[in-house]
């Protein structure tokens, strides 16, 4: 049993795949509308792990709870909160993704042996960032 | 970059270590008490992804809201929905999960090629559950 993908709801497809792709290269796999789900929905691949972008066409639809664009804030509610990613060299791409003008919720610290930051997507949802045993002497 | 870990929150942390080592075979990596964020973290690896398992010990904490129960409903409040899994056979795999009473969100439904399930954890998290290529004739 191996992770396959990240399942994410954002008011915006296309302006989410852009931002996947532009930001850290996720390649578009399928793109199209589920009218039983009344969604559209965009699958996108890094590596081997995929990003399922949901955008729900119906007329109910609910924004991004405000506690969720605050990491520490929003582990108070219980539920799905993030997935991490693994980078190479956090400050290499914390330069990077400041160029870009990504969305910062928490910049760099130190977590144990781990530099880990906390970025917003373009819908305001959080992605985690771990460069692993950056801090062992 | 490659996906590390899934973060959940969750009312009892040690219910879901029970329930992840149990099920699925989740080994334990760590379990602390992080006083800055009033949470005990555990972390549990399943081959090379990691769940990073919140219980917060504050007095303001949330339960998990109702709509996150069911797949279809979820998806229509932006924000992380779910982490899917791979798994090498549906059939299987889901009389084995049968056979623990897991609560099952959506028996196993075909989708294009493959079978997919959603299943909750002990805590009410859904979890998807795909087997690839499962109905290419």
């Amino acid at each position: 049993m191996k992770a396959l993908h990240e399942g994410i709801s954002v008011p915006n497809v296309e302006e989410s795949i852009r931002w996947y792709r532009d930001t850290f290269g996720f390649q578009l796999l399928a793109d199209e509308v589920v009218e039983p789900l009344k969604a559209r929905i965009a699958f996108m691949l890094l590596g081997d792990f995929e990003l399922e972008i949901f955008q729900y066409l119906g007329d109910d639809g609910k924004a991004l709870p405000p506690g969720c664009r605050v990491p520490n804030e929003d582990l108070k509610t219980c539920g799905v909160k993030h997935v991490a990613w693994q980078i190479e060299d956090m400050d290499k791409e914390y330069k990077r993704l400041s160029a870009l003008n990504v969305d910062v919720a928490m910049p760099p610290f130190q977590m144990k042996q781990d530099k880990v930051c906390f970025i917003r997507d373009n819908s305001g949802i959080i992605l985690e960032l771990i460069q692993k045993n950056a801090c062992v002497p």
